[in-house]
């Protein structure tokens, strides 16, 4: 469960409390204030196999418990687990690593389909037996393949997305249905290197370390509230070519840290910071 | 404070309304299990200033609610600062590196003296105003210089002491009296290379990490809980002299992380291994 | 081309001069002095394409060299790639990494066989279009499994083998005809965990780091000549199997790193330890 | 000695050939090719002490053949060590750990001073005894003070100067008579955030690292060749102040290493970056 109020005090012994009533078993509760705006955040993880009441009891008592001492709240289950569709280009290596990570049972989600707008990774599809659907997309019908993609995520009940390199820019059709719930995978330590070959720029600007950034999309290219970074280790002997290749597992990295912070709804979105907790 | 007790329902929010009912205000409380026995361990940072009660009327509830529901507890107190012993021999660069710390407000303690078995570094200590008392310390008389260390930290009022590169094995005398509140550093990734010269057994085995090592002191030598860990990459080009060089830092960065954690109170020892809030 | 001999003066200048006057143009090289034992290790990297003479004229007047002044040398081509066999077990993560880093280029070894003392993985190596080949092996016939396999990599020109979490222990049968050229991955931190389970015995001595080694192997179990180590941070909260989930990652990277060595010709074997030149 | 001349075949054999006709005994080579414009560069270390002819006549053949075959070239000896000038103002943590590391014998080079625009640092100067120069400086003034730390660099034969923290923007009359040969640090990762206070920023724009830059100081501000960089994970739980905290040890570790490239003479400009052999 997520909280979000202005900060006072008792906040977490209310809270405890009414979870504890209902015979909830807290195994996990972390805060956090954002000094400058005096805004309190909140996320307890609790066990509900010995629950006094139904679900839905519970869920009235917090909503009555929220309206009374005023705070948001969101509560997800995790035998629900979210439903997350893969969208891909041409690239295999983040798909690759997803589908193996969500094969060693590391990602609580399921995944219904994978979507792209080439046909080329339909045989790792295969591989792994997920559904492929290949979404033909340009300049010119970018808005039909988004609305096409918007049915087909409806359709399979998605509760979220992940950009493995899908390496387009989505219209608003798609993310004003899914806010701060399609993940983005940047090649590139942002806000340093925005948009097209970040290593290249990278490599131009002599940088000593090179980086990737998963965070949310928005309608701003590569600008979305950053969920994850990672950086590594180039000298001056490493070509753009060298770049790629180590940018490789840093993507993947940063794109499975930010799966699983969402899968397991730990994270927050407040002003375009993330507050992730663990 | 931290509480330890048999995991069971429900503890997480007695705790937390017993601190509420005096008007503490939780900032932080995170728990951890022993899945293999059953183990629960909390610990909680909260707000005082705007208590209803006293501190020692809230420690007569704590007690009054631990006796209840059956946990063991400490508090202590923010304003309360524990007070550090630092034990040196001839090397100075953990001595600079706390004193430093110190001085930039990042250690959270007072440090009424540094002792050591060499009259060498009190330059050192005079740099940074701190009393420094020399005790001569031989195979043959440790246990009296044990004995007169023990009576100077009493005399101080000495609550812990850190090993910054004392390279003495310290008799049961001291031992006994600051249980799990003695930090050393070694110099060596253990457990892998105990006792003397970790990094020429290091440099010989041909590893391609070398590390180092913060933990309480115990009778084994080098052998008591293990607090922190750090590594650094070594090549088939560094001499056993080149890995003195880099330990020097990863020294420094694991005695400074281990000597927060205790000034903090964020550490609990359980059978001979530290869980450590954050 | 790797050059070893005990250490005089010139040595660097009569190699480069016998090359240069082949109209080899050197593009790296790079030297190393053993101090304790006056050894001297060279590794020169050089473009052919502009020979003036023959392959075979060149090795002559290198061997000619190497006997005026005393240095043992081998030469190898990356037009001529090495040929490696993988061994696996039942875990794939490993393999599924070898076989995407060769599709992308970043291997430059040919792959002619996965070999296997299981079935479990044979649709991997379809996936990836590589020959597989099952023998089974168990404590009684390991001998004649050895066997088997020696005679399946001479066949296919095998020039190295890679043990992809292979989980078992060779005999001298494979180890004597592929020494130095048969590499393992061991998921610990060498020296420190030899044996089975390393990451549950990591977590009862309550190390702060989790590593894992990739190594040559020879007849001592995990003992080798060690290539490559890492580490990733671990805390109080992680089980072993979290361990063995992060081990995972750390394994892939260690055994890539030792593999890309071993097929540019960088690692020289010396002492049993590892001299591995960029 | 560093060599730089457009890439041709030969070269290396050529270089290692003079230095080995004077007996010059080489111990590491290496190269470095810049693909794009097919540029060459080089570095010998060769020791010296059995050298069949003088110093100058050693430099009288290098230049021969430099003119014979076009390249540029500098040498430098190791017993001649660099003249290292420290500029500060208040922030002390880099200042110690470069006297602190010069001490260790880390650093090759004399410290005949410290000049700084506050009076606040002379007493960690004089702790470790080096002279302290108390040049003020305000924006209106700064043409003369610099003109007067010029001064006092040419007296004292300083070769190069390391800006730790110094927080001041230096003139021309300076920057002109140290080209790359001022090293910068600046406590952010470059090109991310430029200017003032750029933890502030990073904490604004919500990133998981921060990072720290050493670089030659040129007149656009933090934006000469990088030398070095380094990052650190943070999270949302670390204010701006905690930032700064964890920044220090980063700007010492890039500092030191960028100090310790150029006292070696490691390190060639080339177009705005850096090559820097190892």
């Amino acid at each position: 469960m997520k909280i979000n109020c202005p900060d006072r005090q008792g906040i977490v012994a209310e809270v405890c409390m009414t979870i504890a009533n209902c015979n909830g078993n807290i195994i996990d509760a972390q805060q956090h204030r954002e000094d400058l705006d005096q805004q309190f955040f909140m996320f307890v993880r609790f066990e509900i196999n010995e629950l006094s009441c139904s679900r839905t009891e519970l869920e009235i008592r917090i909503q009555k418990k929220s309206e009374d001492i005023g705070f948001r709240w969101t509560l997800s289950y995790s035998d629900v687990p979210k439903r997350m569709a893969i969208m891909v280009s041409k690239y295999d290596h983040c798909l690759y690593d997803l589908l193996l990570k969500h094969k060693y049972g590391e990602i609580q989600a399921d995944i219904p389909l994978i979507m792209s707008n080439h046909a080329d990774l339909e045989t790792v599809a295969k591989h792994f037996n997920v559904p492929f659907f290949h979404i033909p997309r340009t300049r010119a019908n970018r808005v039909e393949a988004d609305q096409k993609a918007l049915d087909l995520f409806k359709e399979h009940g998605i509760t979220f997305a992940v950009m493995a390199r899908y390496m387009q820019i989505l219209t608003p059709i798609i993310l004003d249905a899914y806010p701060n719930k399609i993940i983005n995978v940047h090649h590139g330590f942002l806000p340093a290197f925005k948009g097209a070959k970040p290593y290249h720029q990278a490599y131009a600007k002599g940088v000593k370390l090179i980086g990737a950034t998963s965070h949310y999309a928005n309608e701003e290219l590569d600008m979305g509230p950053i969920i994850e970074q990672e950086t590594e280790r180039v000298s001056h002997s490493y070509s753009a070519l060298d770049m790629v290749r180590i940018g490789r597992d840093i993507e993947n990295r940063v794109l499975i840290t930010a799966v699983k912070a969402h899968t397991e709804d730990r994270i927050i979105v407040y002003k375009d910071r993330t507050i992730i907790f663990e």
